[in-house]
């Protein structure tokens, strides 16, 4: 069993990284891009557990430690 | 039209800040994991192009740019 994470900064929230990456590809003249955003992927296994237990621990991860409430947002999947 | 691309460690690569995290995770009493691995998760928005040429820039930029070939591996899907 297996949490896929996707964490990414609010609508409104100043992605200073994304917009270098945005800048960098367009000088390598790779165009038709109009914005990137850049935010974490995580990937929890679990031992032999239940996947409402997956759920739960995952939400709970990620509210109390992976994502920053003020500026982040965040979904996940469970996957076998 | 947008990219999600999810980039992460090659298997056998060492991952300092998903050890951290884990050990962070066990000592809030989060238990019942037994990996955590951290990676990138990058939105790509794209002005009115098609989705083979979508596939092809996203492509282009994961080589030239997004992801490193010696240590990462990267996945990505095109969506509307």
């Amino acid at each position: 069993m297996k949490a896929k994470i996707y964490i990414k900064y609010k609508e409104g929230i100043l992605d200073p990284q994304g917009k270098t990456v945005h800048n960098a590809l367009e000088s390598m003249d790779i165009k038709d891009i109009s914005c990137v955003t850049i935010g974490k992927y995580i990937e929890m296994d679990f031992d032999n557990i239940s996947k409402e237990s997956a759920e739960l621990i995952t939400e709970d991860s990620c509210k109390k430690l992976l994502a920053n409430p003020n500026t982040e947002s965040y979904t996940f999947e469970i996957v076998d």
